[in-house]
Protein backbone atom coordinates (compact mmCIF):
# COMPACT_ATOMS: atom_id res chain seq x y z
CA UNK A 1 0.00 0.00 0.00
CA UNK A 2 1.07 3.52 -0.51
CA UNK A 3 1.61 5.97 1.94
CA UNK A 4 0.74 9.63 1.23
CA UNK A 5 1.50 12.71 3.32
CA UNK A 6 -0.09 15.55 3.13
CA UNK A 7 2.08 17.95 5.04
CA UNK A 8 1.35 21.02 6.26
CA UNK A 9 4.17 24.23 5.12
CA UNK A 10 2.44 27.18 6.58
CA UNK A 11 1.61 30.43 4.88
CA UNK A 12 4.65 31.40 3.34
CA UNK A 13 7.42 31.47 5.63
CA UNK A 14 9.36 28.07 5.28
CA UNK A 15 9.69 28.85 9.24
CA UNK A 16 6.68 27.84 9.57
CA UNK A 17 6.96 24.44 8.93
CA UNK A 18 7.01 21.79 11.61
CA UNK A 19 9.87 19.70 13.10
CA UNK A 20 7.62 16.96 12.00
CA UNK A 21 6.86 18.61 8.61
CA UNK A 22 10.32 19.07 8.05
CA UNK A 23 11.60 15.43 9.26
CA UNK A 24 8.65 14.14 6.92
CA UNK A 25 10.09 16.29 3.53
CA UNK A 26 13.41 15.03 3.99
CA UNK A 27 12.04 10.99 4.97
CA UNK A 28 9.72 11.40 1.89
CA UNK A 29 10.26 9.44 -1.05
CA UNK A 30 8.86 11.51 -3.63
CA UNK A 31 7.43 15.03 -3.69
CA UNK A 32 4.68 15.69 -6.30
CA UNK A 33 4.44 19.37 -6.67
CA UNK A 34 1.73 21.56 -8.76
CA UNK A 35 3.18 23.46 -11.38
CA UNK A 36 0.58 25.91 -11.51
CA UNK A 37 -2.33 25.11 -8.93
CA UNK A 38 -3.10 28.92 -7.35
CA UNK A 39 -1.69 30.05 -10.58
CA UNK A 40 1.25 31.84 -8.57
CA UNK A 41 4.57 31.63 -9.66
CA UNK A 42 5.96 32.65 -5.85
CA UNK A 43 4.21 30.10 -4.26
CA UNK A 44 5.50 27.41 -6.39
CA UNK A 45 8.89 28.60 -6.24
CA UNK A 46 8.25 28.56 -1.92
CA UNK A 47 7.83 24.72 -2.43
CA UNK A 48 10.92 23.97 -4.21
CA UNK A 49 13.08 26.25 -1.34
CA UNK A 50 11.88 24.56 1.27
CA UNK A 51 12.33 21.00 -0.45
CA UNK A 52 16.02 22.58 -1.05
CA UNK A 53 16.70 24.01 2.22
CA UNK A 54 15.20 20.59 3.60
CA UNK A 55 18.10 18.87 1.68
CA UNK A 56 15.07 16.12 0.77
CA UNK A 57 16.83 13.07 -1.21
CA UNK A 58 13.20 12.44 -2.24
CA UNK A 59 11.99 12.52 -6.35
CA UNK A 60 10.78 15.57 -7.03
CA UNK A 61 7.98 15.17 -9.71
CA UNK A 62 6.38 18.27 -11.03
CA UNK A 63 2.58 17.16 -12.11
CA UNK A 64 0.70 20.06 -14.30
CA UNK A 65 -2.25 21.14 -12.52
CA UNK A 66 -5.92 20.44 -15.31
CA UNK A 67 -8.19 23.19 -16.12
CA UNK A 68 -11.56 23.51 -14.90
CA UNK A 69 -14.25 23.90 -17.25
CA UNK A 70 -15.88 26.48 -16.43
CA UNK A 71 -18.83 25.58 -18.85
CA UNK A 72 -19.82 23.11 -15.90
CA UNK A 73 -22.29 24.22 -13.33
CA UNK A 74 -20.47 24.73 -10.28
CA UNK A 75 -20.23 21.63 -7.98
CA UNK A 76 -19.74 19.47 -10.85
CA UNK A 77 -16.61 21.22 -12.44
CA UNK A 78 -15.27 21.19 -8.93
CA UNK A 79 -15.54 17.17 -9.00
CA UNK A 80 -14.65 16.63 -12.33
CA UNK A 81 -11.60 18.85 -11.61
CA UNK A 82 -10.87 16.84 -8.24
CA UNK A 83 -11.24 13.20 -9.96
CA UNK A 84 -9.30 14.77 -12.94
CA UNK A 85 -6.59 15.95 -9.92
CA UNK A 86 -6.16 12.51 -8.53
CA UNK A 87 -5.68 10.73 -12.24
CA UNK A 88 -2.64 13.15 -12.28
CA UNK A 89 -1.38 12.41 -9.36
CA UNK A 90 -2.16 8.69 -9.61
CA UNK A 91 -0.06 8.79 -12.47
CA UNK A 92 2.64 10.70 -10.94
CA UNK A 93 2.77 8.56 -7.74
CA UNK A 94 3.26 5.36 -10.43
CA UNK A 95 7.00 3.74 -10.17
CA UNK A 96 7.67 6.10 -6.83
CA UNK A 97 9.71 4.32 -4.19
CA UNK A 98 8.61 4.93 -0.33
CA UNK A 99 6.35 7.36 0.78
CA UNK A 100 4.74 10.13 -1.18
CA UNK A 101 4.40 13.72 0.10
CA UNK A 102 2.50 16.67 -1.23
CA UNK A 103 3.31 20.04 0.38
CA UNK A 104 0.05 21.65 1.42
CA UNK A 105 -0.54 25.41 2.02
CA UNK A 106 -1.45 26.35 5.56
CA UNK A 107 -3.28 23.26 6.97
CA UNK A 108 -4.13 20.45 5.03
CA UNK A 109 -7.51 20.40 6.72
CA UNK A 110 -8.58 24.05 6.50
CA UNK A 111 -10.12 25.20 3.38
CA UNK A 112 -8.26 23.03 0.96
CA UNK A 113 -9.10 20.01 -1.38
CA UNK A 114 -5.91 18.05 -1.02
CA UNK A 115 -7.85 15.93 1.38
CA UNK A 116 -11.26 15.37 -0.92
CA UNK A 117 -8.74 14.60 -3.97
CA UNK A 118 -6.75 11.99 -1.72
CA UNK A 119 -10.42 10.42 -1.51
CA UNK A 120 -10.36 9.35 -4.94
CA UNK A 121 -7.37 7.90 -5.43
CA UNK A 122 -7.84 3.73 -5.54
CA UNK A 123 -5.99 1.81 -4.53
CA UNK A 124 -6.60 4.02 -1.76
CA UNK A 125 -3.38 5.11 -0.12
CA UNK A 126 -2.74 4.90 3.80
CA UNK A 127 -2.89 8.90 4.47
CA UNK A 128 -0.85 10.37 7.10
CA UNK A 129 -1.84 14.43 8.04
CA UNK A 130 1.21 16.66 9.20
CA UNK A 131 -0.75 19.81 10.46
CA UNK A 132 0.91 23.17 9.68
CA UNK A 133 0.09 26.64 10.54
CA UNK A 134 -2.78 28.34 8.87
CA UNK A 135 -3.66 32.15 8.10
CA UNK A 136 -5.69 32.14 10.87
CA UNK A 137 -2.88 31.73 13.59
CA UNK A 138 -0.34 33.63 10.85
CA UNK A 139 -3.20 36.89 11.24
CA UNK A 140 -3.57 36.73 14.83
CA UNK A 141 0.26 35.89 15.94
CA UNK A 142 1.15 38.89 13.34
CA UNK A 143 -1.53 41.28 14.97
CA UNK A 144 -0.46 40.02 18.56
CA UNK A 145 -4.70 39.21 19.20
CA UNK A 146 -6.18 36.72 20.47
CA UNK A 147 -8.19 34.72 18.10
CA UNK A 148 -11.12 34.52 20.75
CA UNK A 149 -12.68 36.50 23.81
CA UNK A 150 -12.66 35.08 26.87
CA UNK A 151 -14.18 31.83 26.70
CA UNK A 152 -16.04 33.15 23.42
CA UNK A 153 -16.91 31.44 20.10
CA UNK A 154 -15.02 32.66 16.58
CA UNK A 155 -16.76 31.74 13.37
CA UNK A 156 -14.38 30.97 10.08
CA UNK A 157 -16.01 31.83 7.15
CA UNK A 158 -15.79 32.40 4.01
CA UNK A 159 -16.11 36.08 1.57
CA UNK A 160 -18.81 34.39 -0.37
CA UNK A 161 -20.97 33.32 2.61
CA UNK A 162 -20.49 36.43 4.37
CA UNK A 163 -21.87 38.22 1.46
CA UNK A 164 -24.72 35.84 1.16
CA UNK A 165 -25.64 35.40 4.96
CA UNK A 166 -24.29 38.38 6.62
CA UNK A 167 -23.07 38.16 10.34
CA UNK A 168 -23.75 34.63 11.28
CA UNK A 169 -26.23 35.39 14.51
CA UNK A 170 -24.70 35.15 17.64
CA UNK A 171 -21.08 35.47 16.31
CA UNK A 172 -18.82 37.17 18.70
CA UNK A 173 -15.48 36.89 16.22
CA UNK A 174 -15.72 36.16 12.76
CA UNK A 175 -12.54 35.15 10.55
CA UNK A 176 -13.23 35.80 6.68
CA UNK A 177 -10.93 33.33 4.33
CA UNK A 178 -11.14 33.54 0.50
CA UNK A 179 -12.90 36.81 -0.11
CA UNK A 180 -11.82 38.63 -3.33
CA UNK A 181 -14.32 41.34 -2.81
CA UNK A 182 -13.69 43.23 0.52
CA UNK A 183 -17.19 41.61 1.93
CA UNK A 184 -17.06 43.45 4.88
CA UNK A 185 -18.08 46.18 3.14
CA UNK A 186 -21.84 44.45 3.27
CA UNK A 187 -21.93 45.00 7.32
CA UNK A 188 -23.08 47.64 9.25
CA UNK A 189 -19.51 49.03 10.57
CA UNK A 190 -20.55 50.35 13.75
CA UNK A 191 -19.27 48.32 16.76
CA UNK A 192 -16.91 46.08 14.35
CA UNK A 193 -13.38 46.31 14.62
CA UNK A 194 -11.42 44.63 12.08
CA UNK A 195 -7.89 43.08 11.72
CA UNK A 196 -6.50 42.21 8.23
CA UNK A 197 -3.62 41.00 6.98
CA UNK A 198 -2.19 39.96 3.02
CA UNK A 199 0.73 38.00 2.20
CA UNK A 200 0.87 36.67 6.20
CA UNK A 201 4.20 35.23 6.77
CA UNK A 202 5.67 36.67 3.76
CA UNK A 203 8.12 39.36 2.84
CA UNK A 204 5.80 41.97 1.90
CA UNK A 205 3.30 41.19 4.71
CA UNK A 206 0.72 43.78 5.24
CA UNK A 207 -1.49 44.22 7.82
CA UNK A 208 -4.09 47.13 8.86
CA UNK A 209 -6.70 47.39 12.09
CA UNK A 210 -8.80 49.87 13.55
CA UNK A 211 -12.48 50.17 13.81
CA UNK A 212 -14.24 49.02 10.78
CA UNK A 213 -15.58 52.60 9.53
CA UNK A 214 -12.43 54.13 9.31
CA UNK A 215 -9.73 50.51 8.60
CA UNK A 216 -12.22 48.92 5.97
CA UNK A 217 -11.61 51.63 3.21
CA UNK A 218 -7.90 51.73 4.10
CA UNK A 219 -7.78 47.86 3.60
CA UNK A 220 -9.39 48.24 -0.10
CA UNK A 221 -6.78 50.50 -0.98
CA UNK A 222 -4.01 48.69 0.52
CA UNK A 223 -5.34 45.77 -1.41
CA UNK A 224 -6.09 47.04 -4.56
CA UNK A 225 -2.84 48.59 -4.77
CA UNK A 226 -1.32 45.20 -3.95
CA UNK A 227 -2.83 43.16 -5.90
CA UNK A 228 -2.08 45.27 -8.76
CA UNK A 229 1.61 45.86 -8.03
CA UNK A 230 2.12 41.61 -7.24
CA UNK A 231 -0.33 40.53 -9.77
CA UNK A 232 -2.11 38.40 -6.65
CA UNK A 233 -3.05 38.47 -3.74
CA UNK A 234 -4.20 36.07 -0.36
CA UNK A 235 -5.61 38.05 2.64
CA UNK A 236 -7.59 36.83 5.61
CA UNK A 237 -9.04 39.26 8.14
CA UNK A 238 -11.03 38.55 11.48
CA UNK A 239 -13.74 41.20 12.60
CA UNK A 240 -14.54 41.42 16.72
CA UNK A 241 -17.51 42.82 18.01
CA UNK A 242 -16.75 46.00 20.00
CA UNK A 243 -18.30 45.24 23.68
CA UNK A 244 -20.05 48.44 24.99
CA UNK B 1 12.46 47.64 25.85
CA UNK B 2 12.32 44.55 26.69
CA UNK B 3 10.71 41.85 24.75
CA UNK B 4 8.77 39.26 25.48
CA UNK B 5 7.89 36.20 22.79
CA UNK B 6 5.20 34.42 23.19
CA UNK B 7 6.40 31.31 21.54
CA UNK B 8 3.43 28.42 20.34
CA UNK B 9 4.48 24.97 20.40
CA UNK B 10 2.11 22.90 19.62
CA UNK B 11 -0.75 20.20 22.12
CA UNK B 12 2.11 18.15 23.83
CA UNK B 13 4.43 16.58 20.75
CA UNK B 14 7.46 18.57 20.36
CA UNK B 15 7.82 17.97 17.12
CA UNK B 16 5.07 20.10 16.45
CA UNK B 17 7.25 23.11 17.04
CA UNK B 18 8.05 25.31 14.24
CA UNK B 19 11.19 26.13 12.71
CA UNK B 20 10.87 29.61 13.84
CA UNK B 21 9.70 28.71 16.96
CA UNK B 22 12.43 26.55 17.39
CA UNK B 23 14.99 29.18 16.31
CA UNK B 24 13.23 31.51 18.99
CA UNK B 25 13.69 29.01 21.56
CA UNK B 26 17.68 29.21 20.83
CA UNK B 27 17.74 32.81 20.73
CA UNK B 28 15.99 33.86 23.60
CA UNK B 29 17.99 35.64 26.71
CA UNK B 30 15.72 33.94 28.84
CA UNK B 31 13.00 31.47 29.39
CA UNK B 32 10.27 31.46 31.86
CA UNK B 33 8.61 28.40 33.16
CA UNK B 34 5.27 28.20 35.02
CA UNK B 35 5.84 25.56 37.75
CA UNK B 36 2.32 24.36 37.99
CA UNK B 37 -0.15 26.12 35.38
CA UNK B 38 -2.59 23.28 34.77
CA UNK B 39 -0.96 21.09 37.50
CA UNK B 40 -0.08 18.64 35.19
CA UNK B 41 3.51 17.28 35.87
CA UNK B 42 3.46 16.03 32.17
CA UNK B 43 3.04 19.30 30.55
CA UNK B 44 5.68 21.10 32.23
CA UNK B 45 8.22 18.78 31.70
CA UNK B 46 7.19 19.27 27.63
CA UNK B 47 8.45 22.60 28.34
CA UNK B 48 12.01 21.69 29.93
CA UNK B 49 12.28 18.45 27.23
CA UNK B 50 11.47 21.10 24.55
CA UNK B 51 14.26 23.27 26.22
CA UNK B 52 16.91 21.19 26.42
CA UNK B 53 16.12 19.32 23.06
CA UNK B 54 16.74 22.85 21.30
CA UNK B 55 20.19 23.24 22.86
CA UNK B 56 18.85 26.83 24.17
CA UNK B 57 21.47 28.59 25.85
CA UNK B 58 18.47 30.78 27.96
CA UNK B 59 18.15 31.35 31.17
CA UNK B 60 15.21 28.93 32.10
CA UNK B 61 13.63 30.66 34.63
CA UNK B 62 10.80 28.55 36.42
CA UNK B 63 8.27 31.02 38.66
CA UNK B 64 5.37 29.47 40.85
CA UNK B 65 2.08 30.17 39.53
CA UNK B 66 -0.29 31.87 41.49
CA UNK B 67 -3.78 29.76 43.24
CA UNK B 68 -6.82 31.47 42.42
CA UNK B 69 -9.23 32.92 45.27
CA UNK B 70 -11.77 30.66 44.87
CA UNK B 71 -14.28 33.57 47.05
CA UNK B 72 -14.18 35.68 43.77
CA UNK B 73 -17.01 35.73 41.24
CA UNK B 74 -15.11 34.09 38.24
CA UNK B 75 -14.34 37.61 36.70
CA UNK B 76 -12.67 38.96 39.19
CA UNK B 77 -10.96 36.16 40.43
CA UNK B 78 -9.53 35.79 37.11
CA UNK B 79 -8.49 39.08 36.80
CA UNK B 80 -6.72 39.35 39.62
CA UNK B 81 -5.26 36.11 38.55
CA UNK B 82 -3.89 37.40 35.71
CA UNK B 83 -2.53 40.48 37.19
CA UNK B 84 -0.91 38.14 39.90
CA UNK B 85 0.82 36.27 37.25
CA UNK B 86 2.10 39.35 35.21
CA UNK B 87 3.79 40.36 38.64
CA UNK B 88 5.50 37.24 39.17
CA UNK B 89 6.72 37.55 35.41
CA UNK B 90 7.72 41.19 35.99
CA UNK B 91 9.49 39.83 38.71
CA UNK B 92 10.92 37.40 37.31
CA UNK B 93 11.76 39.51 33.69
CA UNK B 94 14.18 41.67 36.17
CA UNK B 95 17.53 41.37 35.66
CA UNK B 96 17.32 39.04 32.34
CA UNK B 97 19.92 39.80 29.41
CA UNK B 98 17.71 40.00 25.77
CA UNK B 99 14.34 38.69 25.06
CA UNK B 100 12.37 36.95 27.41
CA UNK B 101 10.09 33.70 25.94
CA UNK B 102 7.06 31.64 26.88
CA UNK B 103 6.32 28.90 25.73
CA UNK B 104 2.46 28.35 24.97
CA UNK B 105 0.54 25.31 24.74
CA UNK B 106 -0.44 25.02 21.37
CA UNK B 107 -1.13 28.65 19.22
CA UNK B 108 -0.89 31.77 21.90
CA UNK B 109 -3.99 32.79 20.33
CA UNK B 110 -6.41 29.85 20.95
CA UNK B 111 -8.13 30.12 24.41
CA UNK B 112 -4.92 31.26 26.36
CA UNK B 113 -4.51 33.79 28.79
CA UNK B 114 -1.16 34.91 27.62
CA UNK B 115 -1.69 37.70 25.28
CA UNK B 116 -3.69 39.13 27.88
CA UNK B 117 -1.36 38.62 31.08
CA UNK B 118 1.12 40.56 28.56
CA UNK B 119 -0.93 43.20 28.19
CA UNK B 120 -1.08 43.71 32.02
CA UNK B 121 2.79 44.17 32.12
CA UNK B 122 4.20 47.51 32.65
CA UNK B 123 6.65 48.87 31.23
CA UNK B 124 4.46 47.34 28.10
CA UNK B 125 7.09 45.14 26.63
CA UNK B 126 7.48 44.52 22.84
CA UNK B 127 5.15 41.48 21.96
CA UNK B 128 6.32 38.91 19.30
CA UNK B 129 4.20 36.15 18.61
CA UNK B 130 5.20 32.81 17.15
CA UNK B 131 1.92 30.82 16.16
CA UNK B 132 2.00 27.33 16.88
CA UNK B 133 0.07 24.15 15.88
CA UNK B 134 -3.33 23.96 17.67
CA UNK B 135 -5.42 21.30 19.19
CA UNK B 136 -7.70 21.99 16.16
CA UNK B 137 -5.25 20.92 13.55
CA UNK B 138 -3.76 18.45 15.74
CA UNK B 139 -7.50 16.83 15.93
CA UNK B 140 -8.51 17.22 12.74
CA UNK B 141 -4.55 15.95 11.36
CA UNK B 142 -4.85 12.45 13.63
CA UNK B 143 -8.58 11.66 12.08
CA UNK B 144 -7.18 12.62 8.67
CA UNK B 145 -10.63 14.81 7.86
CA UNK B 146 -11.34 18.12 7.17
CA UNK B 147 -11.92 21.07 9.21
CA UNK B 148 -14.76 22.54 6.96
CA UNK B 149 -17.35 21.13 4.72
CA UNK B 150 -16.68 22.74 1.08
CA UNK B 151 -16.92 26.92 1.60
CA UNK B 152 -18.68 25.84 4.82
CA UNK B 153 -18.53 27.71 7.88
CA UNK B 154 -17.28 26.23 11.39
CA UNK B 155 -17.63 27.48 14.49
CA UNK B 156 -15.28 27.34 17.37
CA UNK B 157 -16.79 27.18 20.98
CA UNK B 158 -16.61 25.91 24.94
CA UNK B 159 -17.98 23.19 26.40
CA UNK B 160 -19.56 25.69 28.45
CA UNK B 161 -21.00 27.28 25.36
CA UNK B 162 -22.22 24.54 23.92
CA UNK B 163 -24.36 23.29 27.23
CA UNK B 164 -25.50 26.84 27.55
CA UNK B 165 -26.63 28.09 24.25
CA UNK B 166 -26.86 24.45 22.27
CA UNK B 167 -26.30 23.93 18.66
CA UNK B 168 -25.68 27.51 17.35
CA UNK B 169 -27.70 28.87 14.80
CA UNK B 170 -26.65 27.54 10.86
CA UNK B 171 -23.66 26.02 12.38
CA UNK B 172 -22.83 23.07 10.22
CA UNK B 173 -19.09 22.10 11.94
CA UNK B 174 -18.61 22.47 15.48
CA UNK B 175 -15.53 22.44 17.36
CA UNK B 176 -15.57 22.37 21.04
CA UNK B 177 -12.54 22.82 23.56
CA UNK B 178 -12.25 23.12 27.23
CA UNK B 179 -15.18 20.65 27.09
CA UNK B 180 -14.73 18.97 31.04
CA UNK B 181 -18.28 17.48 30.71
CA UNK B 182 -18.85 15.51 27.18
CA UNK B 183 -21.23 18.59 26.60
CA UNK B 184 -22.23 16.59 23.57
CA UNK B 185 -24.68 14.58 25.40
CA UNK B 186 -27.06 17.22 25.56
CA UNK B 187 -27.62 17.23 21.67
CA UNK B 188 -29.90 15.69 19.89
CA UNK B 189 -27.80 12.66 18.64
CA UNK B 190 -29.61 12.63 15.00
CA UNK B 191 -27.38 13.72 12.10
CA UNK B 192 -24.64 14.36 13.96
CA UNK B 193 -20.67 13.05 13.39
CA UNK B 194 -18.17 13.42 16.06
CA UNK B 195 -14.45 13.35 15.86
CA UNK B 196 -12.57 13.07 19.39
CA UNK B 197 -9.31 13.05 20.50
CA UNK B 198 -7.51 13.50 23.52
CA UNK B 199 -3.50 13.75 24.22
CA UNK B 200 -3.56 14.42 20.65
CA UNK B 201 -0.26 14.25 19.76
CA UNK B 202 0.92 13.16 22.67
CA UNK B 203 2.11 9.10 23.33
CA UNK B 204 -1.23 8.11 24.76
CA UNK B 205 -3.08 10.29 21.88
CA UNK B 206 -6.71 8.73 21.94
CA UNK B 207 -9.17 8.62 19.05
CA UNK B 208 -12.68 8.20 18.25
CA UNK B 209 -15.38 9.09 15.75
CA UNK B 210 -18.33 7.86 14.49
CA UNK B 211 -22.23 8.92 14.62
CA UNK B 212 -22.86 11.00 17.84
CA UNK B 213 -25.48 8.12 18.94
CA UNK B 214 -22.82 5.48 19.00
CA UNK B 215 -19.34 7.27 18.94
CA UNK B 216 -21.14 9.54 22.35
CA UNK B 217 -21.20 6.70 24.84
CA UNK B 218 -17.93 4.95 24.15
CA UNK B 219 -16.19 8.38 24.09
CA UNK B 220 -17.41 9.01 26.93
CA UNK B 221 -16.26 5.72 28.69
CA UNK B 222 -12.41 6.15 27.00
CA UNK B 223 -12.68 9.83 28.41
CA UNK B 224 -13.57 8.54 32.01
CA UNK B 225 -11.39 5.37 32.10
CA UNK B 226 -8.17 7.77 30.74
CA UNK B 227 -8.89 10.41 33.37
CA UNK B 228 -9.04 8.19 35.84
CA UNK B 229 -5.79 6.54 34.34
CA UNK B 230 -3.81 9.66 33.89
CA UNK B 231 -5.06 11.78 36.73
CA UNK B 232 -6.22 14.53 33.89
CA UNK B 233 -7.23 14.75 30.68
CA UNK B 234 -7.00 17.63 27.24
CA UNK B 235 -9.72 16.67 24.99
CA UNK B 236 -11.55 18.46 21.87
CA UNK B 237 -13.95 17.51 19.28
CA UNK B 238 -15.77 18.46 16.06
CA UNK B 239 -19.24 17.57 15.69
CA UNK B 240 -20.61 17.81 12.12
CA UNK B 241 -24.12 18.11 10.77
CA UNK B 242 -24.54 14.90 8.54
CA UNK B 243 -25.81 16.36 5.12
CA UNK B 244 -28.81 13.90 4.11
C1 LIG C 1 -7.63 27.86 -0.30
S1 LIG C 1 -7.49 28.66 1.26
C2 LIG C 1 -6.18 27.74 2.00
C3 LIG C 1 -6.00 27.99 3.47
C4 LIG C 1 -4.83 27.23 4.05
N1 LIG C 1 -5.03 25.78 3.94
C5 LIG C 1 -4.57 27.61 5.49
O1 LIG C 1 -4.49 26.73 6.36
O2 LIG C 1 -4.44 28.82 5.78
C6 LIG C 1 -6.75 30.18 0.77
C7 LIG C 1 -7.15 31.34 1.66
O3 LIG C 1 -6.34 31.31 2.83
C8 LIG C 1 -5.99 32.62 3.22
N2 LIG C 1 -4.52 32.70 3.17
C9 LIG C 1 -3.67 31.71 2.87
N3 LIG C 1 -2.40 32.13 2.94
C10 LIG C 1 -2.44 33.43 3.30
C11 LIG C 1 -1.45 34.40 3.57
N4 LIG C 1 -0.14 34.13 3.46
N5 LIG C 1 -1.85 35.64 3.93
C12 LIG C 1 -3.16 35.93 4.05
N6 LIG C 1 -4.13 35.04 3.83
C13 LIG C 1 -3.78 33.80 3.45
C14 LIG C 1 -6.67 33.58 2.26
O4 LIG C 1 -7.90 33.96 2.86
C15 LIG C 1 -6.90 32.70 1.07
O5 LIG C 1 -8.03 33.13 0.34
C1 LIG D 1 -6.70 26.46 27.56
S1 LIG D 1 -7.06 25.70 26.02
C2 LIG D 1 -5.56 25.96 25.17
C3 LIG D 1 -5.64 25.69 23.69
C4 LIG D 1 -4.30 25.86 22.99
N1 LIG D 1 -3.84 27.24 23.07
C5 LIG D 1 -4.38 25.43 21.55
O1 LIG D 1 -3.97 26.22 20.66
O2 LIG D 1 -4.79 24.29 21.28
C6 LIG D 1 -7.04 24.00 26.47
C7 LIG D 1 -7.99 23.16 25.63
O3 LIG D 1 -7.35 22.86 24.41
C8 LIG D 1 -7.65 21.54 24.02
N2 LIG D 1 -6.37 20.79 23.96
C9 LIG D 1 -5.16 21.31 24.17
N3 LIG D 1 -4.21 20.37 23.99
C10 LIG D 1 -4.84 19.24 23.66
C11 LIG D 1 -4.42 17.92 23.33
N4 LIG D 1 -3.11 17.58 23.32
N5 LIG D 1 -5.36 17.01 23.03
C12 LIG D 1 -6.67 17.32 23.01
N6 LIG D 1 -7.13 18.54 23.31
C13 LIG D 1 -6.23 19.49 23.63
C14 LIG D 1 -8.61 20.96 25.03
O4 LIG D 1 -9.92 21.17 24.57
C15 LIG D 1 -8.32 21.82 26.23
O5 LIG D 1 -9.46 21.93 27.07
Amino acid sequence: MTELWLIGIGTGNPAHVTREGWQAIREAGAILVPEKGAGKDDLAGLRYAIIEEAEASAQVIPFEMPVRDESLPYDTRVARWHDEIALRWQAAMDGTDGPVALLVWGDPGLYDSTLRIAERLSPAPRLRVIPGITALQALTAAHAIPFNTVNGPVTVTTGRRLRDHGWPDGAETLVVMLDGECSFERLPPEDLTIWWGAYLGMENELLEAGPLAEAGPRIKAARAEARAAHGWIMDTYLLRKTTG
